[in-house]
């Protein structure tokens, strides 16, 4: 796994101390352009000229034990709704300068996407309560898909890539997965997904229970767990994040389906999570979890619950400010020579650079 | 004062019950919208076309007790980076799709922004530790110029306004305005402004616990507030503040200057705060007095202190996608017909849009 660059990510901090803004004035901001100038290698970073968001759909069979608001198969709709660019992630995407591909790798047989893009692993999962999500070869398949979808992306000139999910049941596989890989109880995993009441709660739990039976002894096992108890959509994504980390291309994730795959993408590929940014606090309980293990702290906290890359694109327009800020801003050298600002914003006061990491942590 | 539109403050709570998006899921977007639509008179509200930032400039007397990271008297040097788009703002602003006017109220005589938009009350206020910042005279016309140019802005077209400041030393005369409105203690609004040290801080303390003492006699007045211990920027923001709630435009508030302005217009026109939305939560000590005096919860947490209207810009792609999904996001009745959904967010259940209300606000 290659590492981001830490020339360029101490050139940002450098940078950083000597705009001509209060010490630590950028806040959050400049985090944001640091992370971007060390994944990009280069300092100042480039505002992303090419952001892609890439969802991935799929039907999970545990969907039949009513752990969801919609259907049990209906995923297809979702799909459509990107299709018709009436989901939420395609009304944002233009205000915030991406563009937007689904590819349907599993929803149900004769669902009604059939003009959307396929690569279709399998006409929906296992239900994962009972029997496997996938074969062992639908698995390696599936994230040999995912990482296909990745370097198409790169090939193609996206510069920050967006994984995300349509798959209704995916948090019911995603929670389970969760708690396999962390060994976390059940109950501190389960939230209420598309949208669920009380009884439906009981039912996801239930299922996820069920579950995490049958996942505990493949827990040290990314693979294996997603053949027990993940789904195409889960597989693909987790290709999907560590091919874009291996790619040394930026990446946004929000929602716990993706922040899922990114925990199994990390564990097979240990270093991935270096490259990506958590966009959004997701309200789902689970998702706490994935940010304590991939030691995160989301940049926003709308409580957004749509798991398509709604927050991602929430999160964008402050990767392209935090870009141009690092680039555009005045220095003090510049704009202000007499020295009038705070000497500690100074960094010729330590050539170490500590101030100078000060100015962007404070 | 006008009030926002309560019957389309109602259709766009409604609207949301109906979109294909789980219960709650659009989190703080929804809430945007509906404050958008009422603001606009209108649902679904259209996203603002000519977003508009007044940066407003003066030099504080104050500056000389050494409370600023910058030298007294510097705040020209401020204006002539917005004019050459280094500042902040102006690098943050394009991406937002707003443009920016800065206007010199008050900077200190032959400082060098002389080819400035000017609409000068006077040279530098009054050193507010020992003197008044202004006159009764002075404060009535910065109020004026304010209203004015409130007015210039909505006349001209633009549909949403975020009024921003300028000034060396500003902070402590905002700080100052808030414990006196307010009641607080000196220690409790005293923050690191531009960015000072210990030193600075303990400089910055004494002079807010003087200014204080000559302010508080007049704790129930605004403009006596303003006449004692404001400034020009400060009286120019109140009452840009009050008339752009006057003209039922929507506005976008971010930082302690801006927010001590608020709070005075507040005073001086209640019912002026629900025109405007808190961009983001100022690290100033202070500021956290304002939003619960003005009850409101800032959009953004991002640890910006540049009051130049940075933390607005920040907040308004969001804006953006929270008018358009309100007007481009699939209802359940198109996408979803056939009741796949949880009934509880069926509108129709509850014809009194208590559970719709559940539905933005959850």
């Amino acid at each position: 796994m290659p590492a981001p660059d830490f020339e360029a990510r101490r050139a940002a901090v450098a940078r950083h101390a000597e705009l001509a803004v209060p010490v630590g004035g950028l806040g959050r901001l400049a985090e944001l352009g640091v992370w971007l100038a060390a994944a990009q290698g280069t300092c100042p970073p480039r505002p992303p000229a090419r952001p892609r968001v890439v969802l991935v759909a799929a039907d999970h069979g545990v969907s039949a034990a009513g752990v969801s608001a919609h259907a049990a198969g209906t995923t297809a709709r979702l799909v459509d709704a990107v299709r018709e660019a009436t989901a939420p992630v395609t009304v944002m995407a233009p205000v915030a300068g991406a563009s937007v591909r689904v590819v349907d790798v599993g929803t149900e047989a004769g669902s009604g996407a059939a003009d959307a893009e396929r690569h279709h692993v399998r006409a929906g999962s296992g239900r994962i309560d009972r029997e496997d999500a996938l074969t062992g070869a639908e698995t390696d398949r599936a994230v040999e898909i995912g990482r296909g979808l990745a370097d198409e992306e790169v090939d193609s000139g996206a510069d920050l890539l967006v994984p995300a999910s349509l798959g209704v049941g995916a948090t019911t596989a995603a929670a389970t997965l969760v708690a396999a890989l962390t060994r976390t109880e059940p109950v501190a995993v389960i939230g209420r997904g598309s949208g669920i009441d009380d009884a439906g709660w009981m039912r996801k739990a239930a299922a996820v229970r069920d579950a995490l039976r049958r996942a505990k002894p493949h827990s040290g096992d990314p693979l294996a767990l997603l053949r027990v108890a993940g789904g195409a959509d889960l597989a693909v994504l987790t290709g999907f994040c560590a091919q874009a980390a291996i790619r040394r291309t930026p990446v946004l994730l929000d929602g716990l389906v993706v922040g899922a795959a990114a925990l199994l993408a990390e564990k097979l590929a240990p270093g991935a999570r270096d490259w990506w940014l958590v966009a959004q606090r997701s309200p789902e309980p689970a998702m706490d979890v994935v940010l304590a293990r991939l030691d995160k702290e989301p940049v926003l906290d709308l409580g957004l619950r749509v798991d398509d890359g709604s927050g991602a694109m929430a999160a964008l327009p402050l990767l392209q400010m935090a870009a141009r800020l690092l680039a555009e801003t005045g220095t003090t050298t510049s704009a202000d020579s007499d020295g009038a600002t705070d000497p500690a914003a100074d960094p010729a006061d330590d050539p170490a650079g500590d101030d100078a990491d000060d100015a962007v942590r404070a």
